[in-house]
């Protein structure tokens, strides 16, 4: 083991209740023109908008607001964004809402110094040189992009779904508060738990050399999300609940537990694939994809590592054969994402086909290989889409 | 469950070999008049002195030097090396070394900004208004200093030994290199180890609600301690081991698995009062205090804890009583220290009678109680005392 690292996330977070009394200090730490961005509105039925804009007020500085983010965020509307940030001389940004307003908010602040379209900036056909300052404030328990330089943008006009990584773009400050996530319904609970506990799994099935502290920490994160996402959904309200999943889905994406670690990501690169194509909700397409996936890298190069997980998270003996621990593992994670989570278990259950699977299987690994835990080929990418209809 | 805190650790770090070749930009981002700190000179034994001085050179920073900063640091060497700092007009400090190193110089940093003696400082006495940014090598995996912005620093005219914390202290940029601790003899590793393992142990053993996902956080990282500091002891160059407990180090102390949590350190508090009168090595006096505390303060109201930690850490089975998988997790702790890291068992074998207990005893609580995992009262930390001999 040698691989080397660096390090670097300084991301402020307030975490917990009735927080939002920092939030005018720190946005005026940045300017005095604020650009708040959300997605479809709920933050003015459950009120945090009111509170938002009271603490701005109080603070003297000015709003200006772009609303409308998509749950795959549009290019488009990045564009129409960092429009208003030129015109308006836009100091900082407040992203209130999920990962996907919280990745649209980062491209539009590196929007706002480039001349051009965004989605030059996500296809790295340019650099991106600068970014607007960027406060969140989180609404859903998901895609960890609170704590991280990672955006993912959707371009509709041509099908596509595509990642960007950049530190200019990594939050100065995030408000993690619990309390607004309980208004979250069951089935974006069981999105978000679901997604969180992919970002783990890409990170932890890995057949190089890595830390094992590292490994042993992914493990707590886990089994953290195995043990509270079911109370979140039966009580919607339970604090301790919320609370676990909220600060568990900053860790499973800042950086921290994937230190030194760069194989490629399987279950993301294929699901992105359908996002891109159907529109569903991320976590449930990771979800649908992730215990076939397993199913189909299981094989005598990959099963100690079932084994450590199902030993592990699990807890299942340990005196079993390693193969039936794995095989054992991955029927309790299907139970716990179909059954305990209540998600749909099948492509089928969505109305998805298997029409386009092969130009998405030939996409999700760029006409070449994803390599991953074990490498994938178009041909693997589309049998694994088949085992899931 | 309802603790709010703030998280906030912008330290950035280079993990892993042949990284110094970002020393040079890093202290040039503070400016040009290098303080280097360092201790004894083992890192002019070892190489790492020239190796950093070449770094420094290449960047065209001048080089100052400071050393000699004992291994309870004392506060007359922070005011000498304050004093070169303002007559240098000193931009930046590198401290290369272990914790007592690192601490001294935060110190230093901090009385650079300070008319007067650092001890004002230490005691409170005067606030911290500002601090040289600081950089630092670290070569002994312990403390965790190179992440936090903690110090402990002695006062041997006074026999008092005390810790200051700030925000201004923090280190900027550390450079965390494995190999540099290949050189630690077995006493140090396995002092070192023992100090991790407390402070996992002081924040761990709480009475209070917290959160699930810190617990199984800090379980992996004390499973990573058991795992590795045999390993290390038997094999000093194993870079796997190295590894593993130089990151433990920083993480068990930088703040992260404390969030939220408020109450009192204990075995710390008695430690402190052991290493003042008696200048013996920190690790030495937690790893001979930690399992009679704990044997002290089992009952009851705190056995839970205690066959969580036996569980989930030594894998104790989950079907044994409470109170026996607790009594068996201590004595495999016992068996730890003081078998598999051969530390000393006893005070008496460092040549430490009852004689200062009593005194020892009021100064660890200040007089009154220390609120920790069971509030100990001055008798009952002279009995902890008297069980250790």
């Amino acid at each position: 083991m040698n691989t080397n690292f660096i390090y670097d996330i300084p991301t402020k977070v307030y975490f917990g209740e009735n927080q939002l009394s920092h939030l005018g200090e720190e946005l005026k730490k940045c300017g005095n023109r604020v650009l708040l961005t959300y997605g479809g509105g709920s933050i003015k039925k459950n009120g945090l908008y009111d509170k938002v804009a009271q603490e701005i007020q109080k603070a003297g500085l000015t709003l200006f607001e772009f609303s409308g983010i998509e749950p795959n965020p549009r290019h488009t509307s990045i564009n129409a964004a960092a429009e208003i940030c030129k015109k308006e001389n836009i100091d900082v940004l407040l992203a209130v809402g999920g990962g996907s307003t919280i990745d649209a908010t980062k491209v539009i602040g590196a929007t706002a110094y480039y001349d051009g379209d965004c989605w030059d900036l996500v296809t790295q056909k340019s650099p991106i040189t600068n970014c607007l300052p960027i406060v969140t404030i989180l609404t859903l328990s998901a895609t960890g992009s609170e704590m991280n330089g990672t955006a993912v943008i959707s371009n509709l006009e041509t099908n596509d779904k595509k990642g960007i990584k950049s530190s200019k773009m990594l939050p100065k400050v995030s408000f993690l508060d619990p309390t607004n996530t309980y208004t979250v319904n069951a089935y974006q609970t069981a999105c978000g738990s679901a997604d969180i506990l992919s970002h783990l799994f890409e990170i932890y099935f890995n057949q190089k050399e890595e830390m094992y502290m590292l490994d042993t920490m992914t493990e707590g994160l886990m089994k953290t999300v195995l043990k509270y996402a079911p109370v979140a959904l039966k009580e919607p309200n339970n604090y301790e609940a919320r609370a676990n999943l909220m600060w568990v889905s900053s860790w499973a994406l800042n950086g921290f537990v994937r230190c030194g670690k760069t194989q490629e990501w399987s279950c993301h690169a294929m699901e992105h694939q359908l996002s891109a194509y159907y529109d569903i909700t991320h976590g449930l397409g990771l979800a649908i994809l992730t215990p076939r996936w397993m199913e189909y890298v299981l094989d005598e190069t990959t099963v100690s590592k079932f084994y450590q997980f199902g030993t592990n998270v699990f807890e299942i003996d340990k005196n079993l054969p390693q193969m039936e621990v794995a095989k054992k593992a991955i029927e309790m994670l299907s139970d716990f994402l179909f059954n305990q989570l209540g998600l749909n278990r099948t492509l089928s259950q969505i109305d998805i086909d298997n029409s386009n699977f092969k130009i998405m299987a030939q996409k999700a690994c760029r006409g070449d290989v994803i390599q991953g835990f074990k490498s994938l080929y178009t041909e693997d990418i589309q049998k694994i889409f088949e085992m899931c209809l």
